[in-house]
Formats: C-alpha cells, sequence, structure tokens
C-alpha cells in the first residue's frame, strides 16, 4: 500500500519542478476609430498598421459615384462588439456573429462557399485541393448573409477563425451537451464572434455596409476601383496554341479556325515564344519566331490579338538581368532572380522593355504565371527584398503588384488589355487580369466561378483535354458562360474541333458566346460602374434565402424543400449578369437539380416557363446547357454567326430578347470597346423597355441611339422568346 | 503613332506614383555560440530563445551514461556554413546541404520518408492526407544520410525548407536550363541550404553528430532522455470495447477472449466510462459503471490492465470545472475549458485527481485523444492562457506537457504507464504514449511506423475495421509487429475473430506477438539506455544506401537495380528491434518486393535463406507477414500459447533462435517489468552467443543467469533456425 501523503508530496513536487512559462506580455486592448471613408464604407488602424497593403498595392482609386449611387447606409455591426486586441506580438481581431448568419469569401474556394465554421489561413498558393486559404486569390474579405463585408487589408497570412472560436466569456456561449448520450451534440458549438489573427503589428480594416450581401460586394468592388472593364475582344475566344509552335504553326492554327468557322479573337503564346523559359529571357525566340513583326502583322490582319504567357522570373540571358539583378529578392526561382516589383525602378525598367518588344509591337497583354506557388519552387518566406518587404508579404502581392504595373502601362497607351494571372489578393476588381490553375476538377471550377464574385476576382474554367467528346463540350459549354472563353492547349494541343462527335455543338456555343457579346460587356460595365460582379453565387441573388435556420434541423425537406435547397450550399449553378442562370451539366449527368430563386424563371434557349422559387429537375440533352432568364428580363445578342467580336466602328446589329410575361428593362451599355475614352465619359447606356400597355399586352420600345456617345449598333430588333 | 517620349513620362509617372514599401529593418546576422552539451550533441542559441521550449516541456533529463556509451565525435557540420539572422521580426536559420545528402524526419509522415526537397510548416494537427507539416508529432529535428542531425527547440509553427530555397549567392549555385528544350530542366533546381524560419524572436539549436544517421538519431533520442521502457504488458494485446460499454459488456468480452484464446494484457474504455464526454468529467459513468472498484478488480483476477479515453476539455459539470477555470484558457473547446496544463497548480489538481479517481484504482494508463486538431475544433492560435503562453505555442505543447505530467504522476506510484496519444513533439522518447489516428490508410500507417523512429516518436497501425477477412488479416499482421497492438472497436465493435474465415490467423499472429516479447522488450531497453529506435526505417540500417547520386539519373535501373531501389523511398518496410525486417502485405497484393539491406537475410518463419543485399520478391500466402532475420542474428522467444504477458515473478521459457550461418550474439534484457527499479539499477543484461567451433561448426552458448539481478526466465532452449 502506497502511503498517500507521499504520493501527494511526490505529485506536487513534481509539479513544482515543472518550469512554467514566463508570463508574456498580457493581451493589450486597441482603440478602433471608425472613419466613413465612403457611404457605407468604414475604415480604421488596428495597432500600427504595416506600409505594405492590400489596396495600396492594387493600387485602384474608389469608384466615388458608383459609391454614391448605392449611397448611405447605417454601421452595420454593433461598434463595442467589434474588438482589436494586441496579443503574442500580434493583432488578433474579433467581430460579432449572429446564430442564423452564413459567411462567405474569404479567398477563392472551389470545394465550398459557405465558409462559416471554418478556419482558413488565407496564403497566395496553388489550390492543393482543400479550402484552407491557400489558394490563388486568398481575399481577406468575407461577406455575410445579414448584408455586410469586412476587409483586413494586409499583406500577411491572415487567419481567419470564421465562427469557430468560442470564448470562456462569450456573450452568447454554446449549450453543452453530453456527446455520450445527446444526439444534439455537435463538433463546432455555434461561436458568436469571427475572429482574426493578423501577425504583423497591425492593420487597416475595412466594414462595407449592406442591407444587402450584394450591396457589401458592391462597396467593396467600388471602393477598390470599380470592376474592370475589358476590352470587347477579350470577352471573344482565345485559343492557346502549345508551349513548342512556330510561327508558321500558330498561324496555321489560325487559318484552321477561321477555314472551320470556329470564333477566335486572342491567340495565346506559351513558354516556347521566348528564347528561354523557366526562367525568362522576355526576349522571342528567333528560331521559333523569326520576325515577331510580320507574325504579329498577319495576326493583326486574321483580326486576332496575341496573348504572351511569361513568369516574372529573369533568366541570367535575358537583357532585362544585369541591371534588375541588384534590385531583386535574395532568393532565386528556378535560377531566375526575383525582381522587386515594388520598385518603381524595376517597374519601370521592366515595362519599358515590354513596351519595347511587345506592346509596342501589338502584343495584347500577357498569361502572368508561377506566381502562386508551390512553397518548395517560390522563394522563402523568410527572403529578403531591396524595398525591405519581406518574402511573406511579397508573397500575398506578387501577383497583384504584376498586374498592377502592366495595366498601368497599358493605360499609359490608352489601350486596354485583357490576361491571364495565377495570384491575386485584394483590391483587384479593376485589374484586368483573370485567375486559372492546373487543377482540372470541373465541378471545382464552377464553384470557383461562383467564389469569385464574392471578392472581386475573375475564374475561367479554362477547357485543355478531356477523355470524351461529352466532356469535352460539356467543359466548352462552360467556359463560354464564363468571364474568360478559353481553350489552353499549351500541352495537349486539343483542338476546338478535335472530337467530331462534338464539333458542331461546340462551334455553336463559342458562336453564342460571340453572339452574347453586348450581354456580357454591359454585365462588366456594371461591374466597372455599379461594382456588379458579372459572375455570381447565389447567395448574392436577391430572393435567395441563405440564413441558417434558427435550430439545426429546424428545417425539414418534407415540409419545405425548397427552403432546405436554399439552405445547402448551392455552388454548382451562377448568375451571369443581371438576367441569366447557368447551371452547367458535368459529365455522366443526364439530369441536374437547379435551385430557382424566387419569381419566375424562363428557358433561354426556347423562353418556355421553367419554374419559380423552386427546385426544378432539367433533362437538357448533351447539346444545351441550362441557362434560366428571370422574368421580365430583357437579353440583347448580336445577330448572326460572328467569329470576332466587332472591332471599333465596325456596325453590328442586335436581337433584343424578352422572356417572361412580365414588364423589363435592360440598360445596354457601349463605348469603343478598346481604349480607356470611357474613363472620360465617352460611353453610352441605352433604356431597353418592353411595358404593358393599356391592354394589357406587353409593347418593346426601340430606343433612339444616344446622341454624341459611342453606340455600335446599327439595327435592334425584338424577340418576344415566351409564348403567350 | 505614340509619342514615345511622352508614353516613357508616363510608364515612369505611373511607376514614380506606386508606393514603395518602406525599408524595414534590414536582415540582422547573429552570432551561433555552439557549446558541446553532451558527447557529440552541441547547443546554441539563435536570438533570444522563448523561455518555453520544447524539450523543456517534454522535461525529459539526458542519458547521460548512454551518450557516453555513443562516445564522442566532431562536429558534423562547418560551423561557418551555419547562420542565423533576424529577419522580418523573426529568426532565419540556415545549414549547409551537401547535393548528395537526403533528409529524414521533420515531424511524423504518412506519405514519405525522404523530405528533401519539401517544405514543412510544422504545426500539431491531425494528418489531413498530405505531407505539408500538419501532423500528431511536428517535430522540428531532421536527419541526414550523411550522418548528423539538426534540432530546433521552439514551441513555434516553425517553416523547414528542406532544401528548396536557394539563395542568389550562394556558393553551390545550380545551374540554368532552359525548360523549353533541355530535357535536363528541374522544377527544383538543387538546393545547398536547409532554411528554416522561426516566427519567434530566437530558438535553442541543437546540432547531433554521427557518422552514421543512426547515431545521429541514438544521440537525439539519449539527450531527450532515452527511448521509453513500457510496462511489458503493454506490450501485450490492447482491446478497446464500444464507446457505451458498460461494466458488463466489457467484462464479457474480455471473458470472450479469455474464452477462444485470444491475447488480452490490456482493455480499453472510451468516452462512455466518464458521466459525459466532448467536454469531460473525468469521474466514472455510475449508470455504466456502478461499481468502478468492483469492475477494475475483476479485471485485475482477469490479468487484464485498463486504459481510460480522456480528452483535456473539461464539462462545467466536472468536479474539476470550479477550480480550473480560473486557471483555463480563453477560449473553450467543445464548451469544455482548456486547462493550463503548464501550470504547476494545474497538474497538481488534475493529477491528484486522476490518482484518487482512477491510478489509485487501478487504472494503468490514458488515451488521450484530440490534442492535435482539428484547427476549427481546437483554439485559435491568438487565444491567451494564463501561464502566458499563446496558443500556437500550447498546440504545440498541449500532448507533450500532458504525457509529462501523467507520467510523472506514475512515476511517483514507482508504477509504469503505457498509454496513447494524439499530439506529441520534440523530446518524446522518454513519454510512456504511442501516437494514433482517425485516417486508415494501411500502407500510410505503415509509412508512419518507418517514419516515426527518425523523430523519437512511437506509432500504432491500430486496427479498427475491415471489409474483408483479407484486410483484417493483413492489418492485424501489422499491428502485431508494431510498438502498440491494439484493436481499436470504440465505434464498430468488431472482434478479433469477427472475420471467422481468418479468425485462427489472427489468433496466431497475436499469440506470436505475445511470444516475440522478450526480444520486443530488450528492443525497448535498446531504445531507453542505447537510443536506438525500436522501429526503425531502411534509411537508418546500416548497409542500406540511402545518398542521391551525383548527377540524377546518374544509376541505371538496368544495371544496378539494387542501387536503384534503394535510392527509391522505401516506406513499406521496416526494422523492429536490431534483427527483424519486417515488410507487410496489403489487402488485394499476393506478392511484394522488399529490399533486403547488405549482408544475408533469413526467412523468419522457416530460417531459409531470403536473399543479400538485393531486392527480392515474396509471396507468402495469406497467413504470413513477411518477416526475415540478420544472418547470425539470436530472437529470443517465449515458449507456449500465451494470452497474457508473463506477470512479475512468473517464470517463463524461452525459445533462442539462432538464424543464418554466421555466428552472432544477442544481449537480453529483463527487469521487473512493470516499476521505475530498472532506473536504480535492477535490471539485467544477458549475453546470447553463437560462436563458431574450431571445426567450424556453430556452437550455442547457454548463458548463466545473472546473479541478484531480474532475470525472469525459467529454461532456454536454443533452436538453430537455418538447416545447414
Amino acid at each position: 500500500m502506497i502511503d498517500t501523503t507521499r504520493l501527494l508530496a511526490l505529485l506536487c513536487g513534481a509539479a513544482l519542478l515543472a518550469t512554467p512559462a514566463r508570463a508574456q506580455s498580457a493581451p493589450r486592448d486597441l482603440t478602433l476609430a471608425w472613419t466613413e471613408v465612403a457611404p457605407g464604407v468604414w475604415r480604421a488602424s488596428a495597432g500600427t498598421p504595416e506600409r505594405v497593403s492590400l489596396l495600396g498595392i492594387a493600387g485602384g482609386t474608389p469608384q466615388r459615384d458608383g459609391l454614391a449611387r448605392v449611397g448611405s447606409a447605417p454601421f452595420p455591426l454593433d461598434r463595442a462588439e467589434i474588438q482589436a486586441q494586441r496579443v503574442d506580438g500580434k493583432l488578433a481581431l474579433r467581430f460579432p456573429l449572429g446564430a442564423r448568419e452564413q459567411l462567405y469569401g474569404l479567398g477563392l474556394s472551389f470545394r465550398a462557399l459557405q465558409q462559416r465554421g471554418s478556419v482558413k489561413e488565407l496564403h497566395v498558393d496553388h489550390y492543393g485541393g482543400t479550402d484552407n486559404g491557400r489558394t490563388h486569390a486568398p481575399v481577406p474579405f468575407y461577406v455575410s448573409s445579414a448584408g455586410y463585408g469586412v476587409l483586413i487589408d494586409v499583406a500577411r497570412y491572415v487567419t481567419v477563425y470564421a465562427g469557430t472560436a468560442v470564448r470562456r466569456d462569450s456573450k452568447h456561449p454554446p449549450v453543452v451537451r453530453d456527446r455520450n448520450l445527446d444526439r444534439r451534440w455537435s463538433a463546432q458549438p455555434t461561436s458568436d464572434a469571427v475572429e482574426v489573427l493578423v501577425p504583423a503589428s497591425g492593420a487597416t480594416v475595412y466594414v462595407f455596409a449592406g442591407p444587402t450581401p450584394l450591396d457589401a460586394v458592391r462597396r467593396y468592388n467600388l471602393y477598390s476601383g470599380g470592376g474592370v472593364l475589358p476590352p470587347k475582344w477579350g470577352l471573344g475566344f482565345l485559343h492557346r496554341v502549345p508551349t513548342l509552335s512556330t510561327a508558321e504553326q500558330a498561324a496555321e492554327e489560325v487559318a484552321q479556325f477561321a477555314a472551320r468557322g470556329y470564333p477566335l479573337d486572342v491567340l495565346g503564346l506559351e513558354p516556347g515564344w521566348q528564347s528561354a523559359s523557366y526562367p525568362g529571357t522576355f526576349v522571342w525566340d528567333r528560331t521559333r519566331f523569326p520576325d515577331p513583326d510580320a507574325f504579329l502583322a498577319l495576326m493583326k490582319r486574321a483580326g486576332v490579338r496575341v496573348n504572351l504567357w511569361m513568369n516574372p522570373y529573369v533568366a541570367p540571358s535575358s537583357p532585362l538581368y544585369a541591371s534588375l539583378a541588384p534590385r531583386s529578392g535574395s532568393h532565386t526561382v528556378w535560377t531566375g532572380i526575383v525582381p522587386d516589383i515594388t520598385l518603381p525602378a524595376v517597374r519601370t525598367q521592366l515595362l519599358q522593355h515590354f513596351d519595347r518588344e511587345l506592346v509596342g509591337r501589338g502584343v495584347s497583354g500577357y498569361k502572368v504565371d508561377e506566381t502562386d506557388g508551390y512553397d518548395r519552387w517560390l522563394w522563402p518566406d523568410h527572403a529578403t527584398f531591396p524595398s525591405g518587404m519581406s518574402g511573406e508579404q511579397m508573397r500575398q502581392v506578387y501577383g497583384l503588384a504584376f498586374q498592377r504595373a502592366t495595366l498601368d502601362a497599358f493605360h499609359a497607351r490608352d489601350r486596354r488589355t485583357y490576361g491571364l494571372v495565377r495570384a491575386s489578393n485584394a483590391g483587384a476588381a479593376p485589374l484586368p487580369y483573370v485567375l486559372y490553375n492546373d487543377s482540372y476538377g470541373h465541378q471545382e471550377f464552377i464553384t470557383a466561378l461562383a467564389s469569385s464574385g464574392f471578392i472581386g476576382v475573375l475564374w475561367t474554367p479554362e477547357v485543355r483535354s478531356s477523355r470524351t467528346g461529352e466532356e469535352w463540350l460539356r467543359r466548352m459549354q462552360s467556359v463560354c458562360f464564363s468571364p474568360l472563353a478559353m481553350l489552353n492547349a499549351w500541352s495537349d494541343g486539343t483542338k476546338p474541333w478535335s472530337f467530331p462527335d462534338v464539333a458542331d455543338q461546340v462551334r455553336e456555343v463559342m458562336r453564342l458566346r460571340l453572339r452574347l457579346l453586348p450581354y456580357l460587356y454591359t454585365a462588366f460595365a456594371r461591374y466597372h460602374f455599379d461594382g456588379v460582379p458579372p459572375v455570381r453565387a447565389m447567395a448574392l441573388e436577391p430572393g435567395f434565402r441563405v440564413e441558417q435556420p434558427a435550430t439545426p434541423g429546424a428545417v425539414s425537406s418534407t415540409e419545405n424543400p425548397y427552403a432546405v435547397a436554399t439552405l445547402r450550399d448551392v455552388r454548382d449553378q451562377f448568375m451571369l449578369g443581371d438576367a441569366l442562370l447557368v447551371a452547367p451539366m458535368f459529365t455522366g449527368d443526364t439530369a441536374r437539380t437547379v435551385v430557382l430563386p424566387s419569381g419566375r424563371w424562363f428557358d433561354f434557349f426556347t423562353g418556355a416557363f421553367a419554374g419559380a422559387g423552386e427546385v426544378i429537375t432539367v433533362k437538357p440533352g448533351l447539346d444545351r446547357i441550362p441557362v434560366f432568364v428571370r422574368d421580365g428580363a430583357i437579353v440583347p445578342l448580336l445577330t448572326g454567326d460572328r467569329v470576332h467580336v466587332p472591332a471599333a466602328g465596325e456596325p453590328a446589329d442586335l436581337e433584343l430578347r424578352h422572356y417572361g410575361t412580365e414588364p423589363g428593362s435592360f440598360r445596354l451599355y457601349d463605348d469603343d470597346g478598346t481604349t480607356f475614352a470611357y474613363e472620360r465619359g465617352d460611353f453610352s447606356w441605352t433604356p431597353l423597355v418592353v411595358s404593358r400597355a393599356a391592354d394589357g399586352t406587353l409593347r418593346s420600345e426601340t430606343p433612339a441611339p444616344p446622341s454624341g456617345k459611342p453606340f455600335g449598333y446599327r439595327t435592334l430588333t425584338w424577340r418576344m422568346m415566351t409564348p403567350r
């Protein structure tokens, strides 16, 4: 028998011998002073914000006109409940969260849109199969179903506890349950806060008012500078040829598109255009492109722009190397130096070279690869840069800074550009780049499309290759209803017509893409002037319920299947522009369900009634991607079977489609399509109206062309799609 | 035509307008002063190390005798090439790396053992499907094939760039190649360094000498305190019953083991033993266990120890709650408070309660669950604790501190324990816990076994359920050759005999496990006294080549298939103790290759020659797990078909197996098997020798029992396994 007194002494002794941690400085409360910096937009400094910020690098200027149009609104949260502390040498933030709120945003996501209950370490990286915060655009912005948004504007790896952390002193503590026997036990007791850890001395924090989630997103986009308005040709079809294609081979491929009648507005050249790649020289390879000017002139005659692949790592053999080397980071990437893109001298040198060698010759834009990750390829987080930025900060902003620098250079030439980039971040709405990556899950690509609209970025579900004609067509259908319709054949060399069984249907949907130009261009104008993302998740759609039930399990799928469906994370359908709901089909599926928001919806192709605020099942056949139009909507389409978007000054004819049984209107946007003249007021909004006459019938009004403003359409023909 | 001068002005203007980052303080070089703290072990402070360290929390005392036996050795690296800098408020370290070195360690890994070319953010967490550094034991220790080890002793999320980062000023810069045309281009140019980012003001760094990788690992284990020596019963079979089992049901299950002749030494009770779980009360549930003392007495009579599941989160209904609440963290986990386990008062309170309610009644140990992650369940990194430790630090050490505290309590009773834990870290070698998790890939479990030996932890490939008898048997075979042979039926309720087609074979391998006790116990004694891990990857085996070729592709699989095989990451076979090579079979396979180190190897079951320094293919049939023995090795086994390990003082008989054609020897370890008397010298090492007689034949020598030392074996019978 052991002596209990002795045992206790031993226990206590053992415990006393253990070295306790030295108490560090206790958490220190920081004051947040909110300033309304635009109507419905508030800013506060938490701690000592770093000089480098995401919005600063993105470089946009708030769209004050647009913000004024959205109007003012009250501060959407209880100010006293927003707390900041200095903890462990870092900044900890706390925002209140209601029990029924759902959260969206927090970086480009591929698996889920609803973020409540997740933890994200927001970190520029490739998407590695889980939505853990490492992503191409780890934007530290979230929007709540309760109708507000929050941005943590800091170029650091921010960790967001999106309704997971529960404080001991919580004002709304979750119910204690016994997992042994209580079936209501949950692995995630309800948290009443979003907590954020910023590994820095401070951050600038923004709150964006609602009242709707879309209003908050609009304010975020407008404050970032308003959404990008691409050149019209950017909304045509983009085809990227195999990496080692020669000028002759590329020209032959363009000729094939024309001969076969497939739309093509932009040709993409991959690494082989350069004399060396990974790292790059940024000069033409003269074996494959002996006369770049002649090649570019040929492409121009063919009505095709040229986009060039690059990554920012400079080879020792590049003419840029010697002068950039002293202005580069401590580490190399693929043996190339990493120019400190935040230094004015570096920007100037790069852009003057690009301008002389590329843009001045006619190149339309870039595909900026490899600015995201893997960690094992890029510089480490402790790399140093001449500007004083750390590797971590540079990782968070490199893609952003590259986008801004090249936009400024194109802007200086008064030419728009529209390209591709692998890494972005907050404030990117005005930047003329679309995100893409190396993963290839069709469903994930569609979720990313829906996700992009929460965080002010664009995404393309690019098509590369397929195992079957069915997959090829399904992917082509999706990409033709996205911000950038691209076939990226850099590796496979696949052509739109590579699958003969679906070659006609592929051409048809590519042509439909082109016909949608007036509608899409207006959607982007709405992005620019009004902050409305051209591609949006259903959760941003009015009439789509997104709040959590008051009690888990309170919504019955038997009694209210529609409520249950909208509570689900609807991530396989999305809104495109104001009126279209797109519900892609995936390989192997012959039917799918579509959750229609409240109101009546009609089939895009036939005008037939599809459903109203309900879950429908569609079986569209292989030829069709399910697309629906809201009641009363007007959708302008180009007429004819085009292969290029109309050039500036080239007259085009419009078909104005009206859907449904209700009156409606549409403001059709136009400008010259290629320059920044729209920034100087050279644009037009033309109201298209269908009204109800005294006799109850619908009547369309053909507008007068705007006077003294650009309007590129010759004839406007109404087409009432829905039979009465 | 655009005016070029104006364009350049615009470009420069745009660049100048961009806000450059304010230069932060430049990287500051820190001095590393190396002190030899034990023979072949050096320590240096880099920057200002934090008070909380991994070795400090693990709490071991260096095994000076063992270290002296390993002996002295020169500092294994060029001191001048080890660099420390203060960068971006953090510590950056740089260690030289030769072109041909391979690296191992850096946390418990499930997919790969070779770590060169990877980046790890070492972070206590569940294993989430990728070896990214988030793992149950993210030990910041690596060992090189060149024969040295490095430990970064800091309780932070350390990022290790294991031969990925390439500095611009590298002394051994990689060759620049053009990816367009040069097939030798690699996505990972050769780096000449391991770079480490410590997000803290400093860290204590250790270097462990070789000359072999195993020597470095031994020094690391011995410096940590020497490996754990489990009680003998811990090496028997452990069975965990379904979570809501009552005392009666548990007793019935134990009776079934006995009736069917299946070995059983430990019974594990899951959450249902407590009156509430997730969070826990730490008191017996009186509905399921109305009389714990009677139950424990019954188990004792049945020769079965009792292990109790718990996690450290304390329910409001627990008697511990009121006094622990003020000494707990800022956040709750599953509505339970998180006691600050580093506070002496908390340790004392917990351990006194455990001692009174559990250990004093006869409980043998714990299964400490849920100390690893997910992020969305545990406290956030900015959580605060009364000791002053941050959430990040606490995350890195909670499992470690719990292991140390409970070990100390058992030590105070002079009773050994052996349990399970989900989270560990550096310095864990002396702690009597085996890691486990919720993933269930059989191959991954075997890789984890091999991985565990690099970093001073133990791992069990626990068996839970299977789809087929084949899978059941294959998993049972593996777990019976591991540090903890366990069936964890907490959820499924599966029994060893649940698959009738393999019930006999399962019993046979479980009995073989028991028969191996003298061999396994000696292997653990070697862990304790000599630092040799009982389970080791092939890369730690002498005669197993692990260096990279001088030039990639230089080793031809046609000319030298064995060299190619050993360069591969051999992660599906491992060494158990000094002499056994275990090569598990996986479901669906009828044959597998085994890479045998140099020297001759023999089949464990038949003694037949198997191969020598070559890759063999075996087809063992379903009944057998391939196990091989090195030439001359002696393997002591218990005789008879036991169901319990021998109790203290219970005489047992030994079969001494000799394998192969060469002389050999084995030092058989023994002690009382249950107390810490071995720390006071109460143990014996008995030399077993097979020598070559003058006539060339092999002759075994039966040793005299040691005098005055514990030696629990009655008869020793030699058996020459290999026919001459």
